[in-house]
Parts: structure tokens; C-alpha cells; sequence
């Protein structure tokens, strides 16, 4: 690696250092420190350390060796800490950058005695997955679903030229844990398509910043591709020609960026094409690029998106939750061992609560990865505070087979998020949204890891606070702001689990029956009685039944359905009691108020600690709480309102609902 | 005028003739003409005579004689038939030119022996305002409400190099009597604004066509023009050095365009700017650029839409319907007297149903244009038919004084009509939306003319029906697809008055609830208990009281309030029983299906005259037909079911409501 000039030593000085401020390098900076090893990883490594002491003169007490040694895996790093000495030892320079790093989050307790521990990520592949245009989309932008400006990648149609960010970028992947990247859209558009031939030297540029970092790319690619642009007539998984087209297409990538990692794929979804045309199965689509990506150890990250898009809305009798199941459960031991079965985490769309997909659990000989969704398209677009990691914790904890089984975490080899971050000076739009992805970077290397701990690192790392005049009322007004922030962002929205009462398109707002009578699939139903979609297996669409025991069990009956997901498996009428002992009515009353209240109580907490936060970043926040607040309020008048209008029944507390 | 090549001859052969195919012109062209007199609209009067005879032939029995005389009004003209001859006599150019095309729509009858008559039109301005944008709008596109697809005027920027088009389309209009045109957006980006100042070659080359058929052209300004344009710091109404700087714009205006019409202008209106910022009065604002206008012999047509536009829809005691008279007629007798306060003709903004502004009887010391709409933005976007023609006669025979007082078609100095053209072959999107824009001009020439008899003669030009096999069955088809089609068009839409349950933004497609929780103050308050909104004086916001009487008593309670706009002016419960009869509940259930029963029937009544109409036109209905019929059904399920929901009183015919 040329470590040199900008090229390696970050982004422009008006960018954000996110989780690696060079305060967080001081505990480094300041000691004598050695790197013993040789290869690209090891040299980034050399280079942090010198960026380290350079910063903060290095020389002190203590030293810090970092060596290529034996005994681990190629992830792995053993930490052994004694009086004199702190070692960090790694088979690969993945190992060592990853130990690194590990020792920045240690800040000054690495230089404590200690037994020694090795370090190894549960979950192999930690990637993201950028919905970035090159072009931008009339509609969607140049980043779809993109609340943090441009894309750090792709500009004015091309590669950007000064690729000095995403090594930044790449630089706070590796300080979260996060090995892998998609660079374009899963929607692949006409321009983006094209990354997968003629532009292949864009994807390599940027392939070549990540790589600095322990981060492999990967590419969207459309699966009409050899029409699109190889000419051919048919995109047929079976043809001879297709797959002889994908086998040298794949090869010319391979020849261009040797540690390609693969593809990314939304296939018969949402209009993007895919096998069904040709009378073939996922599994068939999936496996032509597996079998061109093999020689080379690429994979293909195989989408299972698939429901029915142009649903009418008269139709009780479809149920897009039950779609990916009922389309992929029969294919499992199908898949070629280099195809994995990407699954979103919810059998519906990253809203704020819902089940975890019976898909999950449902293949057992299927590759598995779980994509999560770190921009928050349904939890405020990066305006609104909403801390993601207790619901993603929440998911990796669930045991899809059953209280004896493996747990979300275990099951998946893989865990993918779409990336929250842009061009924007604080990456992510809102500071605060950092953590998402900080948070996604760690529950994916370990996913038993605890949210408020990751939060407590997380703050440690961005605000130093022992380096402002009040340390523990930082720590405790970060903490206030953020850790109850995504059940807050519940409360003032769609209640009780039924989802998408958005406003349609951007998904930003309130609007009850937005998505009512469109051809999306989200209903619920509700009428001047009741709320609720039927989805048991005795009166409604069967969708409970997808689950293994207890859980088909648990759903398939009020009685048994935790509250915060009633409304997605039960139609109940407005006084239907909750196991809470509130009223369905009375519930979505009371949320929606103390949503707002909530709301409103963490933008005066912000506003509390105005002196021991970065005045930019204190601003960006408090601009953002005027319009969360706002926002919420929003939520909270129009649920209401629809709901008094409809139910008639009064708020027991006769609040003003109008 | 130069009469000669593609500019004169009309546009290119791929465009639709509209109400001027060479058909209509056989009675004329196949007989002996003589013009007599001299100036351009004489001219283009012989050119017109020239191109009939060198049609069909001339030369044949009768003859036509064209000659200016004295003795008549500026756009009047006398026919006389006798046995021997048909004379047309008129004091000047554009009374001989609306002579001429009068002997066109009579076609045989013209040559006839009928008593002297003399025709003049009732109203003095009959206008057009294109809301057509030079540069295409991020969002509204080419043309705002456009549904004809491009300009005729503009494209890529800048006014068409090709005018051609215009100039048939000034001819067109001239046969349907309209006499002048506003050639861009009243919302007035940057660059439109431009053409006030150092674009006015691109509006002179446009004015020049339109001039041929004696068509006068006017401007959408921005009223920051001084700000925007001129480099000034204030566009206050009464500054010194704003009055001066409009004064020199308009000298500029004239001394490219000495016939130049005017302004048109939306001031302080959905984010427009205007005199409100300075503390000054509309007149204030009207009366500056009219200052400016006078010595030419200018007007200002100075847009009365003026509301909050970012009401809080929490906020009852706000009612956008009362707006435009609580703004303006406080001013009455303020304004200069070449100041045209333009009034739309409803209170809201162009439903199906409205009543008619309470502002168009309230200034009697003002200038009064009233505004239609004949591009469909909330009837149908020129994918459904409905013909408007009905609608516009009933407003215009109105008699806001009361019944003893003058019609609405009596008070309007001005008609103006938002048009419905565009680039399209046919013109108008939909070929059976031509009747809109036809019907516009000649309701303009004679507010009491029948709608049935405008729709006879359109027919008989549009579709000249003896010439093909069974005129009668045509004229019958054409007549019960178009007559009737504003009923149905109301029927599966928003019921009894209420409006706007429309797809927010575009404004197609239902949405019961789109703007119920909006900004934009159009809302129904529908519970589960009833709908409408209350604007009585006694219990409600009052605009009732804004009528003379006996309106405002009419409208005061639900008693006398007629069914069609019941739920504009009330709220009541589902179960209130209508005049005719049914309850407010089964009337939407009854006019729902009603509504999309008529729909089938049209198209089946078009398909029914497929070998009688050109295979063009026919084919585009046709295909127009299909949408329209699918549309409505989404418009009578979706309503039927949001309110089936919600009243929980079901059908009495027991038919399907999901």
C-alpha cells in the first residue's frame, strides 16, 4: 500500500472523523509502539500507528507490539496486555488491523495488565450494501433511499475522481468491523449495469481504496445483463450462451480486481428483472453466477425480495409477508455453495417493528445472510434520532427453530446493512446516525454484543468525554438521547406492529392510509371497529404458520401474540385489551402522546449539553430535533385524529386530539 | 401577414385538424368568393377564402362576398343571405375574420336566404392562459397541469425555432373566438422570468404568429421581476425607483410588441411573491404594474387565488373557501382601471363540483375576468372525458347579485380559461378533450349559448358526419359519450361538493384521506359518523355569508343547501336524507357505481361507432377508454369501501364493497 499525501491520511478537514477522532488515538500516539510483518493490511497498519504518534508524539511509558504471528484464524488477533508490554498478534493483516483497532476502542485501559484474549468475528461476512446511483435517478436520486447528500463513491455520472474519502471511509469500516461493500444500487439502472463491463476500471479505483482497509467489493448487477449488454436474446439461467456470457464477464472483473468479492442481486422484484420470465427458479438464477464467480471464490448474494408488487389492494388473499417463503423454503438445498440467500429481516420492509422472517430459519442448507437496513428510509431518514442497534440486537437474539436453536446471529454467515452514508460532512446526515453503522459493524462481529455497550464504546470513541469539563453528564445525555431513541420513534409512529402508515413514495411522514388501497401489499385494514391484518393459520392468510414451534404457536393467537406485534398477525377491534391491560385504542392514545413527550425531552437533553459537544456537531443535532419534533407531533395528530374519527372512542385522559 | 408555405398552411401533416379539418371548409371552397378591404386580419381572411376555393374547387353556385364596411363594433359582423349571395360585412379585420370562420361553422346553411343578422361577442377579453414553462420543471414539467404533452410555444429552453404550429393553433382559436393568450406559467421561474426583459424576441416571435389570427399576447410576471431582474432590493409597490424600473420593462415590452396584451400575474399565492411582504395592499400591487401598462393600452390581469397554502390542518376556524373574498373585497374600487382582478370560478381551486365564488358578484367598482380550467387537472387529465361545457354554463348563468341580477357571463369583462393544448397530435392528449377548449371560446363569444348546441356544431365541424355512412348514429355516438360525461365524471369521484379526494401532487387517482391531514386547507372531515364542512354563518366558518342573497340563506342551512354541493356547505351524518330521497350514504354508494356503469357504457358507445370516425381518433379514445374505465373503478372501490368502513352502513343493494 502507498501510504502517502491525502490519499491515506483522510478526508478534507471540513469531514467529520466520525469514531475515530484523533483524540481517540492518544492512548496509541503517546507510547513507543513496533509493527513486526509484512503484506498490504500490515503496511495500513504501520501507517495508523505512525499517524498515531505523530499526532500525539509518541515515546511515553508503555509500548504497544502489533506481529504477524501464528495460531489464529484469519480474522482473529490475541491481545495480551502485561505491565511493560501490549501485544497484538495476528495471522493476517486482517487480524492485526482489526487488533489495532481493537486497541484504539481500549484507549488507555489496552495498557493495563491483563490475560490474554483472542478476538475472532462470529459472523464471517460483514458487509454493506450501498444503494448508490452513478447516475442520478430522476426519482430516487443519487443515493436511493440516501439521507446523507451525494454518494461518496459515484459523481456527475462517474467514479469520483479524488477517492481520498472512501479510503476514510474504508479507515471507519475497518475500525467497526465491516469486510465487505456493494458500490452500486441493487436496483441497477442503465449507467450502473455497466460497472459489470466497460467500466469495470471505476469499480476498480474504488476497490482499491477499500482494499486498504480489509474491505472487499462487490457489484449490483442487473440478471438481464447479458441482454442489456452482451447483446444476447435471453437472459435464460439454462442457455448455454448466458452462462458462457457470465463466465467471461466474470472473468474480466476477476482480471481487473483479483479479490473481487461478487454479486449482489434483486431479481424478480420490484421490476427488476430475473429468472421467473424464463420459467426458472431462484435457485437457477442464483446458481449461473455462482458458477461463473467459483473459480475465482466470489459469491453471489442472492436477494430474497420476491413478492407480488402490483397487488390489488380488494384482494384479502395474498400476503406479500408470506412472499419470500413461500418462494424460497422449497428451493433450500438447491443453491450452489457459493450463492447466499440474502434475507431482510422482517418479511415485509425494514419498518420500525415487525416479526423476524420465517425465511430465516427455513433453509438449512442454504448459505444465509440477513440484510438490516442501516439508512433509515422508515425510521426518520436521518432527521429523527433512532438508534437501530436494540432492534437489530433483538433480531440476532431471536431462535427461528425454536428456544433450543441457534439464534438469528448463529445462523447467519453473513449480515449486511444498507449503508447510512454519504458525501455529507457528517457522513450520515444526522452525527448521531453514526452510530448505526458503528453499532451494525459490531453486533455483526459479535451479534450477542449489548447495545448499550456498543452505544458506551461508540461514545467513548466520538466525544472523548474525559477530555470536556463533565464527563459522566455527556456520557449520561448521549446515552438519554439515543438509547430509547428507536422505541421513542415507535411510539409516535405506526403502532402495535401494522406498519407503513407512511406517506407514499419518500416514506418520510405520517399518512394512515397512504399505502391503504395501493398495489403494495402494506393494509391494515383498519375500519370503524377494528385494526389488523389476519394472519393466522385458523382464520387469516397462514402467514403464522411459516414459523417453526413455539413461535407459529405464539402468533397464531391474540392471547399469545406479544403486544407490539398484534396488529400484524391479528384484525382486533378497538377495545380489544392488550396483555399491557390497555385497550388497542388507549394504547395507540397513549404512545403517540409520550412518543412526542419523549421526543421532546431528548431535544431539551441535547440542548443540556450544548457545552461538551462539538459546536458544529451540537448545531447539526439541534437543527435536526426541531424538525424531529415537529415531525413527531405530526405522527402523534394525525394517528390519533384518524383513529378518534374512526373508533369514536374518546382518549380516557381527554387529551386534544382533533 | 405573408401567407405563404408551411407557416401559413397549417401544421404538419401528422397533426390532428381539429374543428378546422378541410372538410368543413367545402361549402365556402367550392363557391365564388370576394374579399374586399386591407390590413393583416384581412389578409389573413383572403388567404383563409384562397386556401378553401384552391380545397374544393370554388367557381360553383352562390357566392361569398368578405368586405369591411362600416357601422359595426371592433370584433362584430353582419351576415346577410340571399338567394344570389352571402355578404359578410364588418367594420374591421377581426369582425370579418370571425365572419369568416361563422360561414365555416355554418357550412351549407351559410348559403341559404335568411334576414340580416349581426353577431358581436358578449365578453371583450376571451383568453387563454398557458401555464407553459420555457425550461422543463423538476417536477411539473414542460407544462404545469399539462396532460397534452409538450409546449406549443417551448421546448429545450426556449421558444420553438418552428412556429408554424402556433400559428394553426391561433387559427383554431380564432374559429372558437378567442382573442388573446398568456404564453407562460403563472408560477414564474427564473428563466420565464427572463422573458420580460431580455427574452422578449422569443414572446415577439410567438406574438407575431398569434397576431395573423388576431390572437393578442400577454406575459406571466414575476412581481419580483424588479428583485430578480433589475438588481433591485425591494419590489415594494410603492418605491420610487421599483415604479420606474416596471415602467422602463414595459417600454422595453412595447417597443418590441406594440400590441402586447398585458400581464398576467400570482401574487402572494401557493409561495408566488407578492405585495403582502411590503404591507402593501393587492391593489397596491395591481395598480403598479397597471401604472406601468395604461399609456400603452395595457392591462394587468391580477389573480385573485390567494390563501394560506400552509394552514394547519388542526385549525377549524380557517377556511381556505373564504379567502379570495376576505383579501379583495375589501379593495373594491381601488383598483386602476386597466386592472382585471381574474377570479377563479369556483371558491376552491377547479373541482368537479364548487359553488361559484362569492368574489365574482362582491366588486362592483372592479374589473372582473373570471378563470376556467380546460386542461382536466382534477377532472380527468384528459385520460377520462368530460366534457366541461355544462359546468361553465351553469357558472356563467349564475347570478351572484341575486336573481334579479346579472349572470356571471354579464359581469365578466373577461373569460379566461386555463388551456388544455399542447404538443400532442391531437392536440389535447385526448382527442374528445378538443370539445373543452371549443366550447371555452365559444361560451366565451355567448355565455348563454346552449352546451347541446355548441356540442352539435363542434361535431358537425370536428367530425363533418354527413360525409360518412350513418351521420346520424355518429352524431349520436359522439353526443352521448361527450354530453353527459362531466355527470359521470362526478359521480365516481368526490361526492356532493366535497372535492379533493385526489392523489396528492398530480392529482390523479383517488385518495379519500390525501389531503385530509395537508397544509392545503381542502378537507372533509369524514368520521364515522358523518362528513362535510360546515360553512354556515351560524354554526360553521361563515363563507355562506359571503353570497348576496337568497344565496347566502340558500346555502345557510342543509334544508335549502341544493344535494350536489350539501357536503361543501355542511356537515351531517351518513344517515341525513338528500332532497332526492336517498341518504348521503347511499347516494355515494349508488352514484359510485352509477358512475362507472356510464363509464362502460361510453366506451362501448365508442366502440360502437368505430368504422364512422377517423381509425386515429378512434384508436386514441379507445385506448383512453381503457384507463378511464379502470380509473373509475378505482375511484368507486376505493371511496365505497373508505366509507363503508367507516359508516359501517352497508349497501341497500348489497353489492360488493371491499
Amino acid at each position: 500500500m502507498v501510504v502517502s499525501g491525502s490519499a491515506a491520511s483522510g478526508p478534507a478537514r471540513d469531514v467529520h472523523p466520525a469514531w475515530l477522532p484523533d483524540e481517540a488515538l492518544r492512548a496509541i500516539g503517546s507510547r513507543r509502539c513496533r509493527v513486526t510483518g509484512t503484506g498490504p493490511l500490515v503496511d495500513t497498519v504501520r501507517y495508523e500507528v505512525e499517524r498515531a504518534r505523530g499526532l500525539h508524539g509518541g515515546g511515553g511509558d508503555g509500548e504497544l507490539r502489533l506481529s504477524i504471528g501464528e495460531g489464529t484464524g484469519p480474522e482473529e488477533f490475541t491481545l495480551h496486555r502485561t505491565p511493560e508490554c501490549t501485544t497484538v498478534t495476528a495471522s493476517t493483516g486482517a487480524g492485526l488491523l482489526y487488533g489495532y483497532f481493537h486497541v484504539v476502542r481500549l484507549g488507555e485501559a489496552a495498557f493495563t495488565s491483563a490475560p490474554p484474549e483472542t478476538h475472532r468475528p462470529a459472523v464471517p461476512l460483514r458487509m454493506l450494501n450501498h444503494w448508490d446511483n452513478v447516475d442520478v435517478h430522476p426519482v430516487m436520486g443519487q443515493v436511493e433511499r440516501g439521507y446523507s447528500g451525494g454518494s461518496l463513491f459515484w459523481q456527475d455520472g462517474a467514479a469520483r475522481g479524488d477517492l481520498a474519502r472512501v479510503r476514510a471511509y474504508g479507515r471507519l469500516l475497518a475500525a467497526s468491523g465491516i469486510n465487505a461493500l456493494s458500490v452500486n444500487n441493487v436496483n441497477v439502472h442503465a449507467a450502473e449495469a455497466r460497472l459489470l463491463t466497460d467500466r469495470t476500471d471505476e469499480v476498480a479505483a474504488i476497490a482499491g481504496e477499500l482494499r486498504a482497509y480489509g474491505v472487499r467489493t462487490h457489484l449490483s448487477v442487473s440478471f438481464a445483463a447479458p441482454m442489456l449488454l452482451g447483446g444476447l436474446e435471453t437472459a435464460d439461467p439454462l442457455d448455454k450462451g448466458v452462462r458462457e456470457w457470465w463466465r467471461r464477464a466474470v472473468d474480466h472483473m476477476y482480471a481487473r480486481i483479483p479479490d473481487f468479492g461478487g454479486f449482489v442481486v434483486k431479481a424478480d422484484s420490484e421490476g427488476q428483472p430475473g429468472p421467473f420470465v424464463y420459467g426458472r427458479s431462484h435457485a437457477d438464477g442464483a446458481n449461473l453466477l455462482a458458477e461463473a464467480l467459483a473459480p475465482h471464490g466470489g459469491t453471489v448474494h442472492w436477494r430474497a425480495f420476491v413478492y407480488d408488487h402490483t397487488q390489488d389492494w380488494r384482494d384479502r388473499t395474498t400476503d406479500r409477508a408470506r412472499a419470500a417463503y413461500d418462494h424460497f423454503a422449497p428451493l433450500d438445498g438447491q443453491f450452489a455453495a457459493n450463492a447466499v440467500l440474502q434475507v431482510k429481516h422482517g418479511p415485509m420492509d425494514f419498518q420500525v417493528r415487525e416479526p423476524v422472517s420465517p425465511v430465516i430459519g427455513a433453509l438449512p442448507r442454504t448459505r444465509l445472510a440477513v440484510e438490516l437496513q442501516a439508512t433509515q428510509e422508515y425510521t426518520g431518514q436521518q432527521r429523527h434520532v433512532c438508534a437501530l442497534a436494540p432492534m437489530w440486537s433483538q433480531v440476532l437474539r431471536f431462535r427461528p427453530r425454536g428456544n433450543g436453536g441457534p439464534t438469528v446471529g448463529e445462523l447467519a454467515g453473513g449480515l449486511v446493512a444498507v449503508s447510512n452514508a454519504g458525501a455529507d460532512p457528517f457522513w450520515m446526515g444526522h452525527p448521531l446516525a453514526q452510530f448505526n453503522l458503528y453499532a451494525f459493524g459490531r453486533l455483526a462481529w459479535n451479534p450477542d454484543a449489548e447495545p448499550g455497550q456498543i452505544l458506551a464504546e461508540w461514545t467513548e470513541l466520538t466525544f472523548t468525554p474525559d477530555l470536556t469539563g463533565d464527563p459522566e453528564r455527556l456520557r449520561a445525555g448521549i446515552r438519554a438521547v439515543l438509547a430509547g431513541s428507536w422505541a421513542t420513534y415507535e411510539k409516535y409512529t405506526a403502532p402495535l406492529g401494522v406498519g407503513f402508515m407512511v406517506q407514499p413514495g419518500h416514506h418520510y411522514g405520517p399518512s394512515v392510509d397512504g399505502y391503504e388501497y395501493s398495489p403494495w401489499g402494506t393494509y391494515h385494514f383498519a375500519d370503524r371497529d377494528g385494526i389488523g391484518v389476519d394472519r393466522s393459520r385458523a382464520t387469516g392468510t397462514g402467514y403464522a404458520s411459516q414459523y417453526a414451534k413455539p413461535w407459529s404457536d405464539m402468533y397464531e393467537t391474540p392471547a399469545t401474540c406479544p403486544d407490539d406485534l398484534l396488529l400484524f398477525f391479528h384484525h382486533v377491534p378497538y377495545a380489544h385489551v392488550l396483555h399491557s391491560g390497555k385497550t388497542v385504542i388507549q394504547h395507540i392514545y397513549d404512545t403517540h402522546f409520550e412518543g412526542v413527550e419523549e421526543a421532546e425531552e431528548a431535544q431539551r437533553t441535547w440542548a443540556s449539553i450544548a457545552g461538551l459537544v462539538a459546536p458544529d456537531v451540537h448545531a447539526r443535532v439541534a437543527e435536526r430535533y426541531v424538525e424531529q419534533v415537529r415531525c413527531a407531533r405530526e405522527w402523534r395528530d394525525q394517528v390519533n385524529s384518524y383513529f378518534l374519527r374512526k373508533s369514536g372512542v374518546p382518549d380516557a385522559k381527554g387529551r386534544t386530539i382533533y
